[in-house]
């Protein structure tokens, strides 16, 4: 992509270019943040005042029921298992996605443990998104065990031996764009007799995603990123069949429940995925989180998440190349993967100095896209709205800061915002 | 109030009557469920919209920030504070009710059996809400400790000893409306060197509690009841200044972290009670509870919670002896305390086999309760928007439906929704 007429070229040949009409994106923003939060979907305010005025305010209690209250985390879930290789049944939207972690890593870790006690060690990896990190942490702490982590990915296969209850991942690098080969790993897990649990944080909706062809064993994943679903959007949980009914998991709450309408004062876990529901969910998030994941879901005639791969792909190679062809000479290191197979949907550069004002100059032009401590730039790409054209001028707004010294001015009050 | 004109002289003297305008009532409704769902606060719809299309829809990633999101949590907890006898910075509205008291029991069980490894009993009532107690057995099962169950009221005492590291109640019963002494009880478990962990998910906003001045250690509760959050909104967890930084809590999330943009990979707990925030929170879902919480707090300058309480003990003592009164001889009972000192805001009866269609019937005519398994029927008076009016004519309409056999005919679909 050498020229603006590239860019357009591209773009008039982009069978996905409908899928942008789905959303509300302010005129003029070039929006490179949707791996942190999604932009909203035109459907989400139509619906969120629908739930608000008629479902609570009118319906009140009775849309429990008569609004289906009650089968938003199982339906939701159901959504979203389509798009991570998944069946019905087997994912539920639920609370945040630290909260689903503890429940999925303190279930593998009792399957793991079950006939192999001696397996002290979760393997995760330094990179991790650290409140992955905090949660694994903290239950190795409450049980005596060892939280083991890579420094660089290539060292994770060396620490999945015979000590290794659980390898926790995430699969998508929140700060660097790397993607993990879900496949091989899991298989490197199984083969040493251990489980493995997947973070789908920066992948679901981003990258196809096949859990059941993996073999994964566990998986959580993220509703305010590419799936749309708004600020804080509950998370996702997911587990695999085989496992899904062996072991209850500690956050036994009312929603989880065999019956909860029983009110029994004994926990009688609910058959399937329900179980790893917890307490009542927040049901206006939950609203806006659907109409976030059937964004995503309406690609499937274009092509689904291969199609919308295709895109991420293109746009992620045209940003790095731009930026390093146009912005040579400034310091800017890409760190993301410059091989396809290994990058989501997102490119990050480093800058050992200047990074945090550039990004606040680069906002402060309409391009939004974040900055990660200490020294990375991070654009995130979400092919069902970004185009080419905004690829080509977000690279032209970043020549420019770097070139005119505008980064020096550029304010540098605003706080990094969410992951 | 023996008559119509009882109840509307009654309603003319009511200093509170204002309050009602601040929410969206369906006209002819007389909803007693607020003790379940409170009703839509005006000024939620608007409120959300405006979260939804400006904060999310154009302010996007910029509006943890700009928008104030990441201070909701804490500032909502503030408010909710001056409703429960705490203090600014005691408190935070986060997840679930469920979640919160996985969070605050776990601390309570480390700070309490710290010193006394030996008190391994989590002490409770066979009657508290399902929920807290599959928490608790949860919490029991994975760290080897005992839930042990009182099967009366006046059975805690005996069960409060040596043996106790947690005496864990909810303070007003969510099926009999029976409120604990939580001075007494605190002091009883402090006696005994355990610590006093409260519920107040049917007290918050609707009977004065004093956390500060009894003493308690943790407490938990319930956004979408008396608080008016709307459907499933974001729980509370309030812990004493002297124990909210002595432990971690299990559900150590980035936004429990005292810097959670340095993207440690090291858990270090935030100051005070930040450190009981887990992971991203439901933006849409805590800015609806604010508006409800807003609607609680609106009552200081008429009194507050003692003027709310006076209320309040007016409309369920009315609706009490009215239904003795004008229902007698259809075998309804009272299970309810008489007794203002021991009931919350509600009134429940008991009926050995037609609870459930009566409760039916009542719905069908605009009377709005609950039923809750085995056989009880329970109004809640949320004295903010309840009138004696209300009371008058719920009255009326079970009369009605008792003496005309109406119930025989009620729909027997629509299943008991969230507590």
């Amino acid at each position: 992509m050498n020229s603006i007429a590239d860019a357009q070229a591209l773009d008039a040949a982009d069978t996905l270019a409908p899928l942008r009409e789905q959303f509300h994106i302010p005129p003029g923003l070039i929006y490179l943040d949707g791996n942190s939060l999604g932009v909203l979907p035109r459907a989400a305010a139509a619906r969120v005042q629908q739930v608000v005025q008629q479902e609570w305010g009118t319906g009140l209690i009775g849309s429990w029921n008569s609004a289906g209250w009650m089968e938003l985390a199982p339906r939701i879930g159901d959504k979203i298992a389509r798009l991570i290789g998944a069946g019905p049944g087997e994912c539920v939207a639920a609370d945040s996605t630290s909260v689903n972690l503890f429940k999925v890593l303190s279930a593998a870790l009792n399957i793991a443990r079950a006939d192999a006690p001696a397996r002290l060690r979760i393997v995760s990896e330094r990179s991790n998104f650290p409140t992955d990190l905090y949660i694994a942490e903290a239950l190795a702490q409450e049980r005596g065990l060892q939280l083991v982590l890579a420094d660089a990915a290539e060292d994770l296969p060396g620490l999945i031996d015979e000590r290794c209850a659980v390898l926790m991942l995430t699969h998508v690098n929140y700060s660097t764009g790397r993607m993990h080969d879900m496949d091989a790993l899991t298989r490197t897990a199984h083969e040493a007799g251990a489980l493995a649990l997947w973070d789908l944080a920066h992948s679901a909706g981003a990258v196809p995603v096949d859990l059941a062809g993996s073999g994964a064993d566990f998986a959580v994943g993220c509703g305010y990123k590419y799936l749309n679903g708004g600020p804080g959007a509950p998370a996702f949980a997911w587990v695999a069949p085989k496992h899904a009914e062996r072991f209850w998991q500690p956050l036994a709450g009312w929603m989880g429940h065999a019956a909860p309408f029983e009110f029994t004062p004994d926990y009688r876990p609910a058959a399937g995925i329900r179980r790893y529901l917890c307490g009542t969910p927040p049901v206006l998030s939950l609203a806006a989180l659907e109409c976030g994941v059937d964004t995503v879901l309406a690609a499937e005639p274009f092509g689904g998440l291969a199609a919308l791969r295709r895109k991420s792909l293109a746009l992620t190679r045209a940003f790095a190349d731009g930026v390093e062809a146009r912005c040579a000479g400034h310091g800017l290191k890409l760190v993301s993967p410059r091989d396809d197979a290994l990058r989501g949907s997102q490119v990050c550069f480093a800058h050992p100095s200047i990074g945090y004002p550039v990004m606040q100059a680069l906002i402060a032009r309409g391009v939004v896209g974040d900055f990660r401590a200490p020294d990375i730039l991070r654009f995130g790409f979400t092919p069902l709205y970004i185009r080419f054209i905004d690829v080509w001028h977000a690279v032209g707004h970043l020549q420019q800061v770097l070139e005119g010294g505008e980064w020096r001015e550029a304010r540098f009050n605003q706080r990094a915002a969410v992951t």
